[in-house]
């Protein structure tokens, strides 16, 4: 089902080359360029075939009918205008943002056709060459459209997801934000933190649940102080949460109160339960 | 390799059961008979093949020379003077429980021929039915002797470990329990306390990093209460700790200092990356 002439990624790291990758498998479109920072990822994204041309200048996107924009937030921010002079008013826009609020209220002042997107299907791994046709297969994607968007172009970004595997849903920008600050913004800033507590002697004792607590700790350090900071008053208010339940659980272990420290245990193993 | 005749496991659970079902591959013994609460968990323990014998009354265990302990630390503590009575004081008797502190100063005073052990091998599943021959294999197991220990004891439960494909390594109880605070019983609290906080509407959308960083939420609230209080001093200690780490993100997250927020973040990816 082709969807799209000319597809333009900007940014081939895990999500923007996954997405291209696919893009291809399926036939969404007839031909996917990309752009990246690197000559040397460059290289990558075309000998994997997750693009046909590539280039470091933006030069190469003219034409394009879909824009994907799949880098760091503060990258989107400083080249939206220099990349809607090169692509022009018509390119239906979208990103992978982890955060919306900020990155939807700039870029739709800035793309007359912008949808916003965020798939749940990163890792703690980056780059082209961790980058897989079938991340999004039953994976979930939430768009982020507002009163301003453009119904043709929020139906084609939805095709698009639906046609590379992933269910879609759709949230407010303020909402996504609000959710995605518990279910993975607040993840991660735990990840970090617990890691940099465990005294450096101790690690080679480390037991699978160490490994499993932090493993998104090997993330991007930049990509996250994106995210956190473009997050801010959520992530805060999420800490905040968090810390409440600690003190709880803190306070029944001080008091060595067995029943209510029971309690707190099976009320967590149910709710992760749910999770599967 | 034959270092045993008669192997007793009470308690035929995930590591019980295992070990049990490891010693058997490896022929470490002739015999392995195992005792449980339940009639249920007995039938699987023997349809496993875990055990050659089993029985929900104590008496089976008459006759071992090697008594593995694989209850919750609460029933240990409960059931060690019947234990004796039946064994006798030549058995050689070991444990698996994940603290050792307390443990340790009780059994060791209980049993003559008594040596602590804490295989770094368990997860958040359990019961016999996920029991596995190689759960071991390439694992760390931690033994805690202390003054009162005896050498031959001491030696035929490393040969034991050693067995199953474990690696040993010795540390008294006390600083088990210390580094164990940071490498499993902190990660335990983290887990608990972070799916309790977030709300219930928005487990729908969770991405993979609440799924990895709770996983250990789903472990048995009955063993993990006991170690946390078997721990407590310990636990605390290491949750201080933690949440100083946690106040300085906050902090960098507040005050948007955005150097602060990266360094944190890097030196937390570095040290993360040596657990691999």
């Amino acid at each position: 089902m082709r969807l799209f002439n000319k597809v333009a990624v900007i940014g081939t790291g895990l999500v923007g080359g996954s997405l291209a990758l696919a893009i291809k498998k399926h036939k969404l479109c007839q031909e996917v360029v990309g752009v990246t920072k690197h000559r040397a990822s460059l290289k990558a994204a075309l000998r994997s075939k997750a693009i046909d041309q590539g280039s470091v200048s933006l030069d190469i996107i003219k034409g394009a009918d879909l824009l994907i924009l799949a880098m760091p937030v503060d990258s989107i921010i400083a080249l939206r205008n220099r990349v809607l002079e090169v692509a022009g008013p018509r390119c239906i826009v979208t990103d992978v943002g982890s955060t919306k609020d900020k990155i939807v209220s700039l870029l739709e002042k800035t793309f007359p056709n912008y949808v916003g997107a965020h798939p749940l299907a990163g890792s703690e791994k980056r780059g082209i060459l961790n980058a897989r046709t079938d991340i999004f297969k039953d994976s979930l994607c939430i768009l982020t459209p507002t009163g301003k968007t453009p119904k043709e172009a929020l139906a084609k970004i939805e095709k698009l997801w639906k046609g590379v595997g992933a269910k879609t849903v759709f949230l407010s920008p303020q909402a996504h934000d609000r959710i995605l600050s518990f279910t993975s913004h607040l993840p991660h800033i735990i990840a970090f933190s617990l890691i940099n507590s465990v005294p450096k002697p101790y690690l080679k004792f480390s037991s699978g649940s160490l490994k499993d607590t932090t493993r998104i700790a090997s993330s991007d350090p930049l990509l996250w102080q994106n995210i956190f900071l473009t997050n801010r008053a959520n992530s805060l208010k999420a800490l905040d949460l968090f810390v409440k339940d600690l003190t709880k659980i803190k306070g029944a272990i001080r008091g060595n109160n067995k029943k209510l420290l029971l309690n707190i245990l099976i009320k967590a193993q149910k709710k992760r339960n749910i999770l599967g």
